[in-house]
């Protein structure tokens, strides 16, 4: 059976000594942040995903959600007790705004133990998680009473939400969708239509399902500029908050898919359903992408959480699983072979496991203090400047994340040989897990042209030009140091890379907007090297000035500094290809004709 | 449902004008291979994997095994017919010597064909392979009698075979291994003991299993030079071929497993049962790396089939789905939308699959080829040539060939967005059927390690210079030909990257083995990309040959270049940050302690 140990030790190093959150005392949520109560929060968090959550991963995984002959749909044995904990704990209001019953504790903090549930047991957490992208729309675009009727219900968990977008002929282009939106004189509308691949579309885990569906009014533009945003319940609620009759929406089956069966994949059937507008008619996909942007920023967490749990288990049956000797000579010499740890190949799989997941680990939550500063900064500059951060780093972080979370279960799986296909240790369902990651909330090709097509341009670079600048101070610092050189010089050759990537995108990708597609997953992947090498940098300063502190702990920072030393001898070297692939261009991955495949 | 239709016209196109294999006709079994004959074998070879083998893929993958009360194991709904035609076919025994009742083809006409056979059907296609592959140790090491006694229904698909090494503590380290073999007074051996991981273990597709396990004898040394080849057939069998008493020798369990569920993974318990030694005592390993050398061509088969089958239905889906727009203007003005193969993300996986599809088969048949003048060529000179190549070439087919199918298949199945991750499209499958590919027949890593530790430094590195040569010809060729230069020029400075870390591990290694397994994958990977680029180097003079003289199918030339191409301009460009790993070196792998993990 797979364990889990959420890595509270390492949190509290990002927080305290990379990110040094004491110097944001003065936003909400951070005053009364004592050391103490931060980690006291990151334990028990910690506890509750490994001793109530984990241990249903498994069989969620094996018995799957089931809908049943009179419609009904039920989670795998013990879900609903879980989250029942989850909800008594107060766990899905940890960052919500105290006005609707939230504690009030910053995104940083809930995205440290969103990591552990994730880890813990992904298709569970996928319920509260698609709740929290649902109450950020609501929030975003609805009216207060609108938002005073369902987000409080949904942030103590009472409630959950879901994101309707998709349908059989339609998911990245919403211009083609066909779910109609038609008015009633009472100011609601008839909501018609079918979704598909609706994650938490129906369960049994909370009393009332909010979905918030994209549909077209009968008089609106039919593309993407004619797509409005409804809040659907389950079950309709009265102006007191009272649960009333069925809504007219039934989940029509489950999907049968690779992985995250634990989670209930729906074909939702709206017929005439009620619905209610939020936000402006035909604005809708604003608002959703604001849900998803966020949701796009937990799905990142996904791909770390899957390589963090994953990496862990393989490590163990590293140390423990005999067979073969070191070629340097035996290392358990009473034992009749060495535990395969002692394998550089089998280190390789762990080394690259492991400098990701605490460079992404440093990176997740560095992206969450800025949706922190974002909303809560003391100056307009300051929200913009991070809003601006968060922007250009969200695709990559999604993309970038979940490939190589995908890319680390595998090799996890990998260390297990044979034991690893088999069902039995787990290591397989991480990976099934783990693909999803890769195509959901935009698909990491969408991600990849949003960051070139997108993120990259807007407002004149300006995103870019201040991260460039950012991430180039820091590697100077670490060249300035004796200690940290062996960071500074390597991350300062793939910033090259980067900015000569860059540079060749901007003289080439203007005039012929396929140059710019043709190397974006490339530069999504240069890019994501290079933000984790930035995080690397500000650990290992951070590390190095634990050590010459004469801090207590000292082997903490020691395999800190090891790991870095590993992440730029070995990982970060991979920047030049991903240049070279770029600059490559567009003209021979498209010279052939489409019937020519 | 998944579609498939046999590469026959790449294949003759290899066969014939890249391997010119009409310059063999002195080898038995070519002389008679005309031009037509060839083609009509492997268009009716298609045929029989598209038509009877591919429909029973995704029902195979659905019902799998199962073990009955009684214990019998029984395959999924058609496999026992579909086995019945292709034993009825005589495709068992395609390239199998006459002597024994095979039709004695070449090699290469045979795995031209078993590619088919596994994208049609990978789980189906693995009960035949392993009797291939048993047939092989039998072939090599038994006795003639024994010879006569099991192969001829063997290699017609009477009986089939099976390898059992694995057992609960060891797979790669069969020096532990623990099942035992006593001698009785009549010669034969009582075999106690269990085996895990026995693919095609038990079955109802043929009269007989003759399985090999290996075993130790009560005095033998207990390491790996006290291992023994033994037979061990499901039903005794006479001195006149017949069938007779049940050998204690069952199925305890069919593994739950990630993918092949069509292939009955058993574990299989042995209690007495009579065995019969083949070879000599104690050498039974040597025996059953001929059959796993054997056996790992025939993996990476795997590999180039399971990412061509995937990029086939990938491109179909391209093609057909609808979504968005080109960004360089509407492709499809009169529809909704463009097909998504006008965006150049999904090129990019459609195209990065093919180029590997397309070397990798050149590849495969170049190795098949070797096999056939190891056995055969006139000289043993010229039979040590190909031996060398063939032993130099096996870890990087099968390390190179399955970590790129799985990547290929995973690709594929990212082009259908959230179709891909659900069951009904069958992508997920070829996913999941893919994975093993890269663990069993001895994982990567091991691959990796036999290509650095053993068959680099084999005979003063013999093997290795003299491909070096061949390439560096082929490359110098392309160099020189205006057509191909921007072939040739690509591949020369793979070629100096494969150099360079050669020379790097020639010096760094000698004496600290733990730089050579450190940069064993790197190194293979890098050995696939120049293997791969020399097989472009064959075909783009091919090609170009075939336009210069005005060959009728001109639109299959061009697109040919145009795919070598690309593999020169996105892909062959990694060389270089393998590298960079191979001559990053150890220490940084292996500086945490083993508790650090």
């Amino acid at each position: 059976m797979p364990s889990y140990k959420a890595p509270v030790r390492d949190g509290l190093f990002i927080l305290h000594e990379v990110l040094q959150i004491e110097r944001h005392a003065a936003l909400p949520g951070f005053a009364d942040l004592t050391s103490d109560t931060l980690a006291a929060v990151l334990e028990e968090g910690g506890r509750f995903a490994e001793e109530v959550i984990q241990p249903l991963n498994r069989q969620g995984d094996m018995q799957g959600c089931t809908r049943h002959a009179d419609g009904r749909v039920t989670t795998p044995d013990g879900f609903k007790e879980a989250y029942a904990q989850f909800v008594a704990g107060g766990w899905g209001g940890l960052a919500g705004d105290p006005a609707f019953g939230g504690q009030g504790l910053p995104h940083v903090v809930a995205t440290a133990f969103e990591e552990y549930m994730i880890a813990a047991n992904m298709a569970f957490t996928m319920y509260p998680m698609l709740t929290q992208g649902a109450i950020a729309a609501i929030r975003a675009v609805a009216t207060p009473a609108q938002q005073r009727k369902f987000i409080p219900k949904m942030m103590n968990g009472t409630w959950t939400g879901t994101m309707n977008l998709t349908e059989p002929h339609c998911g990245t282009d919403l211009g083609l969708l066909r779910t109609r939106a038609e008015p009633e004189p009472d100011g609601t509308y008839r909501i018609t239509g079918t979704k598909i691949f609706i994650s938490s579309g129906d369960h049994d885990l909370s009393e009332n399902i909010i979905h918030l569906v994209l549909a077209k009014l009968p008089d609106a533009p039919d593309n993407v500029k004619g797509i409005s945003l409804f809040i659907v319940p389950k079950l309709l609620v009265d102006d007191d908050g009272n649960l009333g009759a069925r809504n007219a929406v039934t989940c029509g089956r489950i999907e049968e898919k690779m992985g995250i069966h634990g989670n209930a994949t729906c074909v939702m059937n709206y017929e005439g359903a009620t619905g209610y507008l939020i936000g402006e008619r035909d604005k809708g996909l604003r608002a959703m992408f604001i849900m998803m942007n966020a949701a796009r920023l937990g799905v990142g967490v996904q791909g770390l959480a899957q390589s963090e749990v994953s990496y862990q288990n393989a490590a163990t049956y590293a140390r423990e699983r005999l067979q073969g000797r070191a070629l340097s000579g035996p290392q358990n010499p009473a034992g009749k072979a060495d535990p395969i740890i002692v394998h550089p190949d089998v280190r390789r799989m762990l080394m690259n496991a492991r400098a990701f997941n605490e460079g992404a680990r440093a990176l997740s939550l560095w992206a969450a203090l800025r949706v922190d500063l974002a909303e809560n900064a003391a100056t307009p500059e300051e929200r913009q400047a991070a809003e601006d951060e968060i922007g250009l780093l969200t695709p990559v972080i999604k993309g970038y994340f979940t490939d190589k979370g995908y890319e680390n279960a595998t090799n996890a799986q990998q260390c297990f040989g044979g034991h690893g296909y088999v069902r039995e240790w787990g290591m397989e369902q991480f990976v099934r897990d783990a693909r999803i990651a890769l195509i959901y909330e935009g698909t990491n090709g969408i991600q990849a042209l949003d960051l070139v097509g997108r993120k990259l341009p807007a407002h004149g670079g300006r995103a870019l030009r201040t991260w460039l600048q950012t991430v180039g101070t820091s590697a100077a610092a670490c060249v300035a140091d004796e200690a940290t050189r062996f960071v500074g010089e390597p991350l300062q050759r793939a910033l090259d890379d980067l900015q000569g990537a860059t540079g060749w995108l901007m003289r080439n990708a203007l005039t012929k907007p396929d140059n710019a597609a043709a190397g974006s997953m490339a530069y999504l992947h240069l890019m994501g090297l290079v933000a984790l090498g930035h995080q690397w940098a500000l650990m290992a300063r951070a590390a190095s000035a634990a050590l010459a502190n004469g801090a207590a702990d000292a082997d903490f920072y020691t395999h800190k500094l090891a790991v870095a030393r590993y992440y730029f001898s070995h990982l970060i070297c991979e920047t030049a290809v991903h240049r070279a692939r770029v600059e490559a261009g567009a003209a021979p991955m498209m010279a052939l004709p489409a019937e020519a495949f």
